[in-house]
């Protein structure tokens, strides 16, 4: 606390006694770099009063990662750049201007089973191990928009890199569309690809919205007797949900250093949901169609699976816990978690860390489905 | 905000103006439930202004291990509980008194190349797949204590459970003695079992201090030209080091949460050091030696690495970086993350999670070392 201050802080403390004890002792961490703490409480039930903090961005990144991540910070608090345009948000454009100018690709819009897809191919053709697999992406966006913007930035790098055909499916969102229209038009999509493919030469990948609609697709596939692809990938998402995002402790402690914005308020006074999506009005989330990390039976029937998040992204609790619970049901599931970054922080690809990611997602597709 | 104590802090406020209404706002957050939260600032840097918040134990935990993450919490406020009786603190005395119901064991006092250790086996001896293995164990303790406590707690578990040996050595400590005593201890160890075992066959692991020295170990013999082990497990840990943990992100998100102690002030005016540990006072954090994770050159001769965390330890970001690193250098390297658990959760041998932590470790090892 600057000694300044102090004066003016003891004449405040005598007009508001206690309560302003703890606020001014909260607020000493805030103000100035106090090597006197505020004190941490913790409730008899184990809530924990975190006092306020700074903390910088993290040390651990590359430089690139660095601006990146101060530059989401500052993004997620200007109104103007969360707007979409076009199926785009305006943060993200200047990623995909980068991910249009990096990557030499082909995209060709048609239909498949019926379903409007962007169909994806490097522009110097599939490499020959990967001439009969072909990827499907399931973009994110809350199940509410962030198409072509979120699909693009999830497929062109895997395309371009990979040397693998990926078709990025435009299912149906809310709140037009609620479930289970997303899993039926995936299911569509599925079905006319395994003409031509076997299912173990399928991968299917996703993030955020597309992470959870990946797990939702295995459970629904499940249900309607369709076999299971090789392997897939949940990325920036777990197949949890809450109020407030996915669910356990990241739902606080993320907010703030990965979204700029204030954790949810502990105790609640409204009354809890499930999931705040309106893709999902009405749902049940013990139906493991909408919720499959409710269901031990539905993941244990999973393909090998790749879980990527990262410590400041609002999904990690949901991602590790998929993670650890998919390994202890058997099934092989790999996880990669990226220090000091946030949801979704591959989006922009002239980053060592998102190369970091594409070279970890297609090293597991390549290990994991069938030549 | 109580509705009463508003003409106060309004009188508060006209007295020190803006810094009052920062430090006001803060304290809103967290004397009550109030649905209009306290603003995230972001400086031009990044750093974040976090709020204060209140974060309640993670719904995604089984329900031993909610009773027991909220015990954890008192425990660390509690001068008495954190005092070690013997080499063993006080709070991890009924988790010792757990493990030595649950599992059955034999444990011999003896010395391997001069070293004194704690010789672990299955009391039904060791399974014949197991008949020409050994795991090394190097315990946790800050490299200053908690011999025999964190040793027995990381040994006997996997001795019972995976039927096998476990040899935790009682590696010299600071502050009496400093960097390199226990990399020494750990190669005379490791030099005599040889005798007896082909490298392939040794695996080595160890928690916090023990994860740090393990990754150290296989550095010093490297230098020293002792064959590489069958593979490794880091846990409770990462190979870098900070004034204030393990470095980056979870030094400050994890301290309140995972420990109940305020975070590190920052920005700081006390000149940072790159590590608090008395053992490595006067290193050079260059040194591969002392802090393997800033040598690509040591990582990438790795054996495969099991790495063990948790999202409330505070050694999450650098053991997530640890992994992503060695998977970047083409190190067959395995994360697993718990969630709403904290720096070595599974002490406590009586809980799923545990139970999940220990099926991990031993799947791991059996997986990778020669019969």
């Amino acid at each position: 606390m600057a000694i300044p201050m102090l004066p003016l802080i003891v004449r405040a403390l005598r007009l508001c006694g206690a309560l302003c004890l703890a606020i001014l002792s909260l607020g000493a961490g805030v103000a100035s770099a106090s090597d006197a703490p505020p004190p941490v409480v913790v409730d008899a039930d184990g809530t924990v009063h975190v006092p306020a903090m700074a903390v910088p961005v993290s040390s651990m990144l590359s430089p690139e990662a660095k601006h990146y991540m101060n530059d989401h910070l500052h993004d997620m608090q200007n109104p103007e750049k969360v707007k979409q345009r076009g199926g785009v948000p305006v943060f993200m454009e200047p990623y995909l201007a980068e991910a249009k100018a990096a990557f030499a690709y082909t995209m060709r819009e048609h239909r498949v089973g019926g379903v409007r897809v962007f169909d994806y191919a490097p522009k110097a053709g599939v490499a020959p191990r990967n001439a009969h697999r072909v990827l499907i992406n399931l973009h994110g966006g809350g199940f509410m928009g962030c198409f072509p913007g979120c699909a693009e930035l999830e497929a062109i790098p895997v395309a371009a890199l990979g040397k693998v055909r990926v078709v990025s499916v435009d299912y149906r969102q809310g709140p037009d569309y609620r479930f289970p229209a997303a899993s039926e038009d995936v299911a569509l999509v599925y079905r006319e690809l395994l003409k031509s493919h076997r299912p173990e030469q399928i991968g299917i990948y996703g993030c955020s919205a597309g992470g959870m609609l990946t797990g939702m697709s295995l459970a629904w596939f499940q249900k309607h007797d369709l076999p299971r692809p090789g392997a897939v990938g949940i990325f920036c998402a777990g197949l949890t949900s809450s109020a407030n995002g996915f669910g356990g402790d990241a739902d606080y402690m993320t907010a703030a250093v990965g979204e700029a914005r204030p954790a949810p308020a502990w105790p609640t006074t409204t009354p809890p949901t499930w999931t705040a999506l309106p893709y999902f009005k009405d749902t049940d989330p013990k139906d493991p169609l909408v919720s499959p990390g409710s269901s031990d039976e539905v993941l244990r029937r999973f393909p090998p699976t790749l879980i990527i998040t990262a410590t400041r992204g609002f999904e990690l609790s949901s991602a590790v816990k998929t993670h650890t619970r998919l390994v202890a049901l058997g099934v092989p599931a790999e996880l990669h978690v990226w220090e000091g970054l946030f949801h979704g922080f591959f989006y922009k690809p002239d980053m060592p860390e998102s190369r970091e990611a594409y070279d970890v997602i297609l090293k597991f597709f390549d290990r994991n489905l069938a030549r």
